[in-house]
């Protein structure tokens, strides 16, 4: 596996493979990797000639609040991980090759990150379609691939595609979880003993929702208040938000639809912003 | 010469052209071609392996109150010059097609588009730098043909390029004048016999500055005033504003600096807006 840090000659590399004709399948990720991150190398290794996996904790997404600081990173260990899963290259920029001085551009969906995350963290998606656009131009890629439990933002990325005609395809998986059902995230290393154990509430209360609708309810309030039910047992979690919406545009929705509903929420456990979701 | 209409079929003929290692030089336009166009095209001819041209009055560079309705158009006498200059490929997509239901994704320069222009239209440049970022995705072009003659345009899409890292080299050509001076411009038809004639004192009051600062005065609200002065003379041109900036981040400046000097104006000749300006 050869690192790349250059944007310049990332960018060169990608033209190489595409004037050979060689598929490019592209992984963007923050690093500190988990299975979840791993079952998208696979599957792009799968489809593609070369792999490419970008590591990069992007400052634009996060608010001054939030934990950029803090967020958990070891190069050593994901080089490792990426190296034995077969990846060809892997792209780790400088946050200063990314965002020089006199930066001043930014890429934005409008509609769709006015709701869920988007109402709770207003910059965040601004900061995620700015970056994305940049390392599809860097990457050239003609499969990228996104993890659906960042539900929104595989919905906004493909937007953005589709909008500014960017000539790839978006590859979205299903959720990786632990064995108890924790949605796998970087984040859940923040987590102590028993936050860790009563994060389950938020697969727990998906899992109350699936079970519902299985059995015929429809009403989005309904199955709302049955989740929340299921949160408030646990001590620590605080409900952020818990809503079921479209999944073509992101409206709130009063019946389950079929095939077009996404339920997701969002958490706090402790102080540690957890989310996860279903998508029916 | 070759019309697609299609952004995936234009897409896929870039790709071709990319895979067999020629490069495409790309002249975007909003049709209704003068000279200041054809010198785009011509110089794309001469330096790259194929050449594309797009036609498409850009509905999102429009403000309501401007004119989008009355931009003068005239296809057939396009193609007829474009065919003349060994053109490759025109790409003239419909507005259905570029926006379709739903679209929502915007790209944005913030600093660079607060002032002149962007000031005095300020959805203007979200506008052109989100059909540009299109059209470059859907073209693919190795060198992408502007005119100097817009030429905050040209700053801030050099600034878009650079941000977002688009594998693009934008090349600025000289304005392309009438034999009395006036800039070439698609709007230049709006002018009646009158409007016309007067239209000059832009030219004019640019050649004024050049005189001085070829002289040796280097203030720039001295220049501005003489500049001023001279459009006064005239009967109809009302100035919307007269401006001496840098090149490098379009700020205010005092003094001439040599190379990095941009003298714009905009100015009303009857209802019809005209602009002009000069790179020391």
């Amino acid at each position: 596996m050869r690192i790349v840090y250059e944007p310049y000659e990332m960018q060169e590399i990608a033209n190489k493979y595409r004037e050979w004709g060689k598929t490019i399948g592209f992984v963007p990720t923050m690093g500190y990797l988990h299975k979840g991150h791993l079952s998208l190398v696979k599957e792009a290794k799968k489809n593609n000639d070369v792999t490419f996996v970008s590591i990069f904790v992007n400052p634009t997404q996060f608010a001054p609040n939030e934990d950029l600081d803090k967020y958990p990173r070891d190069i050593e260990r994901d080089e490792e991980l990426l190296k034995r899963e077969g990846v060809d290259f892997l792209f780790y920029p400088t946050v200063e090759n990314m965002y020089p001085d006199g930066f001043q551009t930014y890429v934005s969906v409008e509609n769709l990150t006015q709701v869920l995350e988007g109402a709770s963290r207003p910059t965040h998606f601004r900061g995620v379609t700015t970056v994305v656009s940049k390392l599809f131009n860097i990457t050239k890629p003609h499969r990228a691939y996104f993890g659906k439990k960042d539900a929104q933002q595989l919905i906004v990325i493909k937007k953005m595609v589709e909008n500014l005609n960017f000539d790839v395809e978006i590859v979205g998986l299903p959720i990786v979880r632990e064995s108890d059902g924790l949605a796998m995230s970087s984040r859940n290393k923040y987590l102590n003993k028993k936050e860790r154990e009563e994060a389950v509430c938020l697969y727990k209360s998906l899992q109350k929702a699936k079970e519902m609708i299985d059995k015929g309810t429809d009403d989005a309030e309904t199955i709302k208040q049955e989740m929340r039910k299921i949160i408030e047992k646990y001590e620590i979690p605080k409900i952020d938000y818990i809503s079921i919406n479209s999944l073509s545009e992101l409206k709130e929705l009063k019946k389950i639809e079929k095939d077009n509903t996404l339920i997701s929420l969002a958490v706090f456990v402790g102080k540690t912003r957890l989310i996860d979701n279903l998508w029916i």
